[in-house]
């Protein structure tokens, strides 16, 4: 194996877009193109680069089977910026960051990297920790790198660009730093009177800060710590793959299961359940919608778990299980225990589950 | 940028082909299907492995457009085998080495990798170091990844397999490393009465240590240390393009061509340029081929100089001259420069030129 340190990128909060003159004469721009539907000025700033290059975020973006079409162009487009110390900027959510990661670590075996994250939900998580990927044959990140930014710049104008419905999609993955976390300074979250953006924006550094002292002892995934970002995802992933509920949306319902289950396994004590329960009935609002949508058949829900790609082997799979927060506390569970436990929460169909 | 490190793999010596059981069960072999063409045993040891993936060596391998293709097969050979803990077990030469690096590299975001190069050229020189490339739009080792194997075997029966026919192969970059060396021992090996494979095998072990300790010095091409492995290979690479010669034989004519360049430039003195100049005509056995191919027009030269990666800018190259064996000297050069002295050393027509 290759690498062994992952560096952690210079953090820059600002109220706007940075100059795309900072990034230098081969800077190369690879963004969202429904981000200037938002952002007044996007538009004319992202034209100020030397070289730009627009796609449509989502899934499809980052499949392979597109993959050598975009990177055709956007090497034209390198080549014309002439290839040293080129410098790849990539400004839009989850799945743009997760492809130009990609590209950057890549082309020419690797260019400089600047993320500027412009949802919330990728500004808190997924444009830190180095992960980019792509999707192969339907299954998502078959393949990626880890490859840090040089820079991840967070950008108040971009972030509030997207209305305060969006604002929901992150709470999951704040709620479950929070959970991680613990202490003294997320009890002061939980009773922060702040919502909405201003909370998020408020609460996004100590977050970020949170999620980088967990990737630093464990940058490749290689010791199992880094596991533990996997809090309220092992559910999640089955809930966004069947019903396509909003990542944000899927974690706040695996954070709900993992903290029942917990409470039930007995890892979480009775202090431990009410705190972390206050934080996530009441400070962040989430309520369980197992009752509300049509129930997963057994079979499916099985399938849809072994894809899991953090299964120990075919049919187990490590669920982190809180044992308070700031406690978490990874288990290897059988998929037949998980899917029981799922089927008591009432997310399996009872007759046929 | 991400990685600070590039370790260096564990090197195996052996007379026959490793064990496929020492991989562990999780092991994917990828190999030239030719390779069982002339190992006998061939085609028995890699039907021993748990999964094994056949390609047909060449650069048509390394195209982008057929990548997706690959790794989609490649993908549910692994999914077989269980996701964690794979090996891929690369077989074949450069662009086998190339390819499985580079699927090794991203495959979940990188798993183990071993290479066992079957050519002598890969042995000595591109199985090491941690470069992956694929070809993008007919453009070589425009994307890849600085990987390191975990293991490196270097078998003897599956290099001498290959015939005293494609020893001349691996003869370029054994000279180079011969003039980047210099030192007691390289004047040894210009007395050395072994030939062919015989020579070969022996001068192996020095010549990786010799590759690992610039690599180590600059592993992923930051500091421009490790540009002195470019050898030879500036004309190299524009020999090998339009001719079509064989990548051994390009960097012979490159290295004969850097040090008679070198010492009209004043950089190689008497002494050193007698030296030099017996090593490659002497023990190598080179001969100059400039009046044999046909001159090409000063245009189609300065294109492909043009797409070395390695040029600094538009116009200019990092031109590796030689001070004297173990002195290297890299200069930056105009294209035009260059194009110069490649017309006067006979490469460039004199008529259009």
């Amino acid at each position: 194996m290759g690498a062994e340190t992952l560096k952690k990128p210079a953090l820059h909060f600002s109220a706007r877009l940075p100059a795309p003159s900072r990034f230098g004469r081969s800077a190369l721009l690879i963004h969202d193109r429904a981000i200037s539907r938002h952002v007044p000025g996007f538009r004319r700033w992202a034209r100020s680069f030397p070289a730009s290059y627009a796609v449509d975020g989502g899934e499809s973006l980052k499949s392979l089977d597109a993959f050598p079409g975009h990177m055709s162009r956007i090497l034209s487009l390198a080549d014309r910026l002439g290839a040293r110390d080129l410098t790849i900027v990539v400004a839009g959510g989850g799945s743009v960051g997760d492809f130009g990661g990609f590209v950057a670590s890549i082309l020419k075996r690797g260019v400089k990297l600047v993320q500027i994250p412009s949802t919330w939900l990728s500004a808190i998580d997924s444009a830190h920790g180095g992960k980019t990927a792509l999707n192969v044959g339907g299954m998502k990140n078959q393949i990626g790198t880890f490859y840090a930014a040089g820079e991840v710049h967070l950008v108040r104008e971009l972030l509030e660009g997207q209305g305060e419905a969006r604002v929901r999609d992150a709470m999951g993955e704040l709620a479950k730093i929070a959970l991680l976390e613990g202490g003294a300074r997320w009890k002061r979250f939980a009773r922060e009177p702040a919502s909405g953006t201003k909370l998020l924006w408020r609460w996004l550094p100590p977050a970020i800060e949170a999620k980088y002292r967990v990737v630093a002892r464990d940058p490749f995934e290689r010791s199992g710590i880094r596991q533990i970002l996997n809090l309220g995802h092992t559910l999640g992933h089955v809930l966004e793959a069947h019903y396509g509920l909003s990542h944000g949306e899927a974690v706040a319902q695996g954070l709900l299961f993992a903290v029942e289950w917990s409470r039930k396994k007995g890892t979480l004590a009775a202090a431990g359940y009410r705190e972390s329960a206050a934080l996530l009935y009441g400070k962040c609002a989430f309520r369980c919608r197992a009752g509300e949508l049509r129930p997963l058949l057994r079979t499916r829900f099985l399938q849809l778990a072994r894809g899991d790609k953090k299964r120990t082997s075919a049919d187990r799979v490590t669920f982190i299980f809180l044992a308070g927060p700031g406690k978490p506390a990874p288990r290897e569970v059988t998929l037949s225990e998980f899917a029981n436990e799922a089927r008591a929460q009432g997310w399996l169909g009872k007759a046929r589950g």
